[in-house]
């Protein structure tokens, strides 16, 4: 693990602080309750839209990776694909608010039960940001809704680059003032701390299994991805590190 | 006024939300406390040296400002002002670490007793920020040591651009994803809020009397500022602003 000492915690955020799928299954599911039976989103398979949705998230991310489309934030990337999807669920009838109102669902988004206290304790020894492919403002509004105490509000938009970029990683220690061994990436996904350790970054894996459906389970890292902790939540990982 | 709710709550920070003359003039004096006397820091006044660092500020932005530096953050433009006024004061001896420490007096400063309850109390009701010349991670160190909590953390270093830039102001209502006539800038200085407002922010003034040196007197505003909000502190505002 090295000599140097953590001094900040950044976090991924959808799936690892929040549950992007209830979310959204929960704002479709209010929509279609609150119209009269027959209309668009009446008929729409939530939990399988909040899928689908999500999926096609890392195809949209890549093509402004690439260079192929110029940098669209997050509102942007959803509603482009929102639109595809409802063609293809039978659900085109969907109107222009309701669409809107939509993307604002990943603004929306609950914790986990333990990431306020998690969150809240870690602060109290470190610094605490999220490092998030989700742009500023979807995060301020997040947080405000959630109550994230967050300190101050990374995002890939500051340096126009995506995870798992390395501009969007570095964009953590090298805002903050610190070494990259000194920050540590929080996140429920393996990638995305293969990733951060490649440029240097600490790493604790947080294990989500709702992340991967009702049910689900979440992945077991191996020993290669030589991770400095693997979690069950927020608050364990307070414990682990002291706070 | 105009009928656009003020969203967000946009904060300078040196002079009025945190005393950097009492911070510099602390640390100065305690660097010469712990010394034998007859050092180097012992000899400066260090009230008439923490004007004169102020003082370097303004020529020193305005040399990145206007393109003769490329961008520097205010750890490098503090440090590059220190070095030449302790030879001027007689203290050119002092030592690296000495002069690291000075540098980092500008993270250690402390907020006006009214300034973590306005802002407790203001963020209840609004998303609030600093927007200062400060870069990110000086901003962190001051907000965790002082309790400031501030939902994200704005800085011309985001943008490369220093104060009174268009691109610095028009920073905060863009990355919050907020209308310029959404977002409130709040200073001490009357120069700062007439830039803000060129650019469409709406404006609330706070009278420092000691940001004007010991027995200082604030600048009252004259009826063309056309400010939203004139206060006398940040509890004040929240009053103002039902928060």
């Amino acid at each position: 693990m090295g000599a140097m000492d953590v001094r900040a915690l950044i976090f991924d955020v959808f799936g690892t602080v929040v549950d992007w799928r209830g979310g959204v299954i929960r704002d479709g599911s209010a929509l279609a309750a609150a119209r009269t039976p027959g209309l668009a989103a009446s008929s729409v398979d939530w939990p399988a839209f909040a899928d689908a949705w999500r999926g096609r998230y890392l195809p949209s991310l890549n093509r402004v990776r690439t260079g192929e489309l110029p940098w669209r934030n997050l509102d942007q990337l959803h509603r482009a694909s929102l639109d595809e999807l409802l063609a293809e669920f039978g659900a085109d009838a969907l109107g222009e608010a309701d669409r809107a109102h939509l993307v604002g669902a990943w603004h929306r988004l609950d914790p986990w039960p333990d990431s306020v206290p998690g969150l809240t304790r870690l602060k109290s020894r470190y610094t605490i940001a999220p490092l998030s492919n989700g742009h500023v403002a979807l995060l301020v509004n997040m947080a405000k809704r959630a109550g994230l105490p967050w300190d101050l509000v990374l995002s890939a938009e500051l340096v126009h680059a995506y995870k798992p970029d390395a501009a969007t990683y570095l964009s953590g220690p090298g805002l903050l003032g610190l070494a990259p061994g000194e920050v540590m990436m929080v996140a429920a996904h393996l990638d995305d701390l293969a990733a951060a350790r490649s440029h240097g970054l600490r790493t604790a894996y947080v294990r989500r299994p709702l992340e991967w459906g009702p049910g689900g389970t979440a992945p077991e890292p191996r020993p290669g991805d030589e991770l400095d902790h693997v979690v069950d939540s927020l608050t364990d990982l307070a414990d682990r590190l002291g706070a």
